[in-house]
């Protein structure tokens, strides 16, 4: 164990609980009530980094052994378990559950309550609406992990639930409420319960236009970097 | 920015952080571990406003720039985004999620793990059960917001999701798990996924009875008016 | 009111608030910002009692007038309120909402998120998955409480929603994201919305082999008693 490395012009609340083997970059700032590097067991010898720039919102708790990016938003009463690998520019919803042995790409954005299941591979540029479980237990209870994959610039609608080992292509949309027991092919439309396949992403219109609602890129420009959209092109052309 | 002012009779636990431009009004109970007035970005020069006899259960987070009525109950780990009015005798369950930029009218009762998006209109006398979520974005990800409406004495059951910008008719009745996809004229039943209308609230009998459940104001009153009959009528006029 | 008990060899953080009348036993766990023995309204008489070995992750809160049994795990940010009743070796997920005047039998596991509404019944061994919910009101809103019955070892996969009164037989499996609105015999398979029965639990088998998935004792033995097949056998006789 070392004692823990907190970086230059931190804002950290007094109320914070910092462990050994954390390491804090510069800019960053913790909140009230947060527990970090949480360690109930003593068995972990691994560290837990919080990168540069990265905010984490009251009454959450981080294990040891993950890494938390750079420019992160964490919400308030997160949970993310160890050997979570997030990437910079990620943001987390409140009440968030990331079970940890999962790793979630640059720029995606979870919202509020979203379930994170041990074993997901959530791309860079995805959106996870509120309430949304990603399983990976095919015979449940078991010890198999089969875990969901969520392929880049994906966008998963409130309260769907994705199945184990599945995996949702490339700027892919799931709606509200679906049950996801098939793999989806990118740029695809899937929704339901029974689960469907409902056609291509250009079918969705902006409302009261006839314009493509769909890649999001060119309508929503928040918190996202400049060239996204030569990000989007590179990324099609890789996952197409 | 002004100084918290706390008004007389107050029980504030010790672990309460309370930080400036709050004003907690007489007899208000907070307990411990809250957060009253957070401002993570000190942009805003609002103030939050805690009406009296009001009582906030643990670890809950409020945020500068909204209003609490007055006898209100806020549950256990309640996060209460900026630009949230809440009327006076709401209740709002544990873990429930106020995102803000939304209004909660009269004696309306959210049970736990509500999720109220942002410019969502919550009338007078409304029940919403468990996991609820009231949506806002039409082409999500976007900067749209187009708010859930419920109108006064709806009834939303457990895990129902809301899409942006439908309305709930006065004293309508939602089932549990539906996907609420259309918007639902006075007294009606509405349910499943897909949504349709089942009828009218009449149809709903008291268990092992003859009687009508809908409305449910001659046989339910626990914490309401005593003239809450009187209120359904006026109100009923007005929404009809 | 007597003071808190506390046994030999606890660990507790110095942040855990203990109020009067409750009893901890030896080798109990108890982690940052929780609260135990709850008691907003001070009217309660009754005692809270943790029993020995139970570990209590951060931020959760447990009432006065419940009963953690031995060697339980309750998560983080959990929720128990007064008049729950749980077994030994019982694991509660984080998030969860255990409302009370309810019990959860021996070796019965919830993940994080599940609601367990008042009056409800949790038999020993069972298995219950994120986001579920055990409601309990036939005419909601009403005082009537009506609560779920889950015989042991039967296993609810994520975010279904049980109604009033429902039973829901030994060792019966029911798919994610069902409605169940009617009883379930045991053995059985039963999933959707519209909610189905879909046969007997021996009909889902193990990925790429030939062999019954269910029951699941044969194939996962994570934390469960030596004996596990003998009380399986006894309570299958009791039960069927």
């Amino acid at each position: 164990m070392t004692k823990a490395i907190i970086g230059s012009n931190c804002n950290i609340a007094e109320t914070v609980k910092i462990n050994d083997n954390v390491v804090i970059e510069d800019n960053v700032s913790i909140s009230d009530y947060c527990i970090i590097g949480y360690n109930p067991k003593n068995v972990l010898s691994t560290k837990l980094i919080i990168k540069k720039n990265t905010i984490i919102n009251t009454h959450s708790t981080i294990y040891l052994g993950s890494e938390i990016g750079e420019n992160n938003i964490i919400g308030h009463n997160v949970l993310i378990r160890e050997e979570a690998n997030l990437g910079k520019n990620v943001q987390i919803g409140s009440f968030s559950d990331i079970e940890g042995y999962c790793s979630i790409g640059d720029y995606s954005k979870l919202h509020s309550c979203v379930h994170i299941g041990q074993h997901s591979k959530v791309g860079s540029f995805v959106y996870i609406f509120p309430y949304v479980v990603l399983t990976n237990d095919p015979i449940p209870p078991s010890d198999l992990r089969n875990g969901v994959t969520l392929e880049p610039f994906s966008i998963i609608c409130t309260r769907s639930t994705i199945l184990p080992g599945i995996k949702i292509g490339f700027s892919s949309f799931i709606g509200a409420n679906s049950l996801v027991n098939k793999n989806v092919d990118p740029e695809k439309i899937g929704a339901g319960n029974p689960f469907r396949i409902k056609g291509d992403i250009s079918n969705i219109k902006i409302p009261n236009s006839d314009k493509n609602a769909y890649p999001w890129i060119e309508r929503f420009k928040k918190d996202y970097p400049p060239n996204i959209q030569d990000i989007f092109k590179d990324l099609r052309k890789k996952y197409l």
